[in-house]
């Protein structure tokens, strides 16, 4: 039988956009110092969390869920850019560049994938079921390991103090709630060894 | 409930670990040539096209194994380094360096979850199950549009003939055989542009 033509070119074009994601820089550093992460290597990182990590969501999750929806939450940003979390001025039009994102991004898909994938993005951009709960844990839990392996990382890097910290994240504690006081700890630690500002 | 400390060392250990992933290089370039890629990018690359391509799995395939299996399956290469697919020298005793990152690697977890990551990754190896088969298609596919897209790539820098690349590209034809005229399409477009030998 032989393949619909346009599906499979509709497919390949968002596969090949996807690379996009590779040269997308945050702020945060990769483990060893070297250089900053990109949002396709974080996506990565995050996903493989959600597998081992599953046993502390809040309630029963459906992992592959949270899974494919941390594979998913930052390919916005191959048209919309990473908005770094501490910037103030950049996060108020943050919203509207990232729907716009997501339209085309989506878009490229045909309409049944594209739609359902277009909803688990949305569904982790509200925050609101368990999955998206869980998902967004895991997207702040990463960073405390990457600024504790490297000197507080942004937190030195951008002045952050311990407050502006466990403000962001805060949904750790409705996502993982047993693993707070594992935030806590690492937080204590920074604090102690100056790499974070009491 | 305070949460086991034994199993949460393991878990951020094997966390951490992961990290090292995103510093192993590969040989073939990101779609806009201006870096090589990285293990880590590559499998979120692959674990979202599964997502996206699971139509052309050859039969009923478990997507959510299919995408695990892909996160998962060059983590061994923290360890052991990535073997270049055109290299027969270093392909020798790839099996053996890979075998023992395994162990060591899936180690790192609570025994119960090692055992089962651990046995996704034998099951990708051995490419026998639809899943593995699937999977192991898509690890092949990719390196198709990276090649396309960077006047040849690896094809060019290392002087790879057609019929190299039609024998490295065949476990599409058991896993996506659907696509494998897409394949010959892109191999027939390489030649006639010079970026591939006949």
């Amino acid at each position: 039988m032989p393949i619909d033509p346009t599906r499979i070119e509709g497919q390949i074009a968002f596969i090949e956009t996807l690379d996009a994601l590779k040269q997308v820089r945050r702020r945060n550093l990769v483990m060893d110092g070297s250089r900053r992460e990109n949002s396709a290597e974080h996506s990565w990182h995050t996903a493989l969390m959600a597998v081992v990590l599953a046993e502390y969501a809040s309630g029963p999750v459906d992992v592959p869920r949270v899974v494919t929806m941390l594979l998913l939450h930052d390919v916005i940003e191959i048209d919309a850019g990473d908005t770094f979390c501490y910037d103030e001025a950049a996060a108020r039009d943050k919203a509207e560049r990232e729907r716009a994102a997501a339209d085309r991004i989506f878009g490229l898909l045909p309409p049944e994938t594209g739609a359902a994938l277009r909803a688990l993005w949305d569904e982790f951009e509200a925050g609101q079921t368990p999955e998206a709960r869980f998902a967004n844990s895991l997207d702040r839990f990463q960073v405390l390991f990457q600024n504790r392996n490297t000197q507080g990382g942004t937190w030195r890097l951008y002045d952050i103090a311990r407050t502006q910290v466990e403000r962001r994240m805060a949904p750790i504690r409705q996502g993982m709630p047993e693993l707070w006081p594992v935030v806590e700890d690492i937080l204590d630690d920074a604090c102690a060894n100056g790499i974070l500002k009491p």
